[in-house]
């Protein structure tokens, strides 16, 4: 650390280190994502950032407040990709979805931690439960787009369609067991592969 | 409570609920998914099981005994569906690995708590080390299945068979997240639609 002009070290930083608040909160999600939201203690938070106890409040409001962004941020990627699907005109409904599946892989492996952490969450405080509200809107809106698919005859109609949603995006949301920020295949390749496998099977 | 012959209550069960090992595992093994396995004290599981904490003791010897307990049920379940796909001789490795994934979602659905549980162990005790260890030999294996099913040319060969496997797979497990034990469909019904789904794709 410099001191500055006057020779007084500059005092707001002094003794911490110089994270922003973009670097607190991805720290704060891998934390998160490793040991659960409701296993992680402010005092745990200080830890990992190297703050003292009483330093962390100075930059984490609370714990609450960095969940929301987390999940906001998975949220309104997922909402974004999912309204661009949608809004597209002069296409098939069958290739709405798949752009919604495409789109929603994108999101899952640019946003991939928040994303993580946003399948995680159990509904067991008033910022988890708004998140699940948002997920279950997204989720009714990509079941009615794979309906939407199925009766125009694209997709098979011997299955019920929530069922195909429940398994489609079921194989999308898994990855995030998985895919690893610098794993071997990037977003567009795992996007192809997803619907490769989904739409056509399988079989050869 | 019924005193016995010699008038006297019959002490080791006086005030305590008369549960039987059995119920005891099901009843923490709920708790465990509800609130996560680390944030859940023997003080939680004496209250949720009507026991004072000084007597949850003598019915519970640790947290970890009764988490092995549910993970070796899962992994036994699976393994053995497994090991029973894989004996089968006289159909194309195609079928093993059909019969490997019916038996999946058999072994999920029946044992639905404690694959649940198992699907988001984390390895933070050894323990959960060892079960993870166990579940990584078991996903080699259907991986192996899955590379045998494509040698013989019965699955596409323009992906990778890790990949196939892992989105199979990823689409099985992913029935823990909305199958309940009450639900609609039985394990037959399930694993019928999720073969359907996989080996043949969801376009008409």
């Amino acid at each position: 650390m410099t001191a500055d002009i006057s020779g007084v070290p500059p005092s707001p930083r002094r003794g911490r280190p110089g994270y922003d608040q973009e670097t607190v909160l991805r720290r704060a999600i891998d934390l998160f994502n490793r040991q659960g939201y409701d296993g992680t203690s402010m005092g745990d938070l200080a830890k990992e950032l190297g703050f003292t106890k009483s330093a962390i409040y100075h930059h984490v409001p609370s714990k609450s407040h960095l969940l929301e962004q987390a999940l906001d941020e998975a949220l309104d990627g997922l909402a974004h990709a999912l309204a661009a699907a949608r809004a597209e005109s002069g296409v098939t409904a069958n290739e709405r979805l798949r752009h919604a599946v495409r789109g929603s892989v994108m999101v899952l492996v640019d946003h991939l931690p928040a994303v993580t952490l946003l399948l995680r969450v159990r509904g067991n405080s008033e910022v988890e439960s708004q998140a699940l509200e948002r997920r279950r809107h997204i989720d009714d809106a990509l079941a009615e787009m794979v309906e939407a698919a199925v009766a125009e005859g694209a997709l098979r109609n011997d299955l019920p369609p929530a069922m195909i949603s429940r398994l489609l995006f079921g194989m999308v949301n898994s990855l995030v067991e998985w895919v690893r920020p610098d794993g071997r295949y990037d977003a567009e390749a795992l996007a192809d592969m997803v619907t490769t496998v989904a739409f056509d099977g399988l079989t050869r």
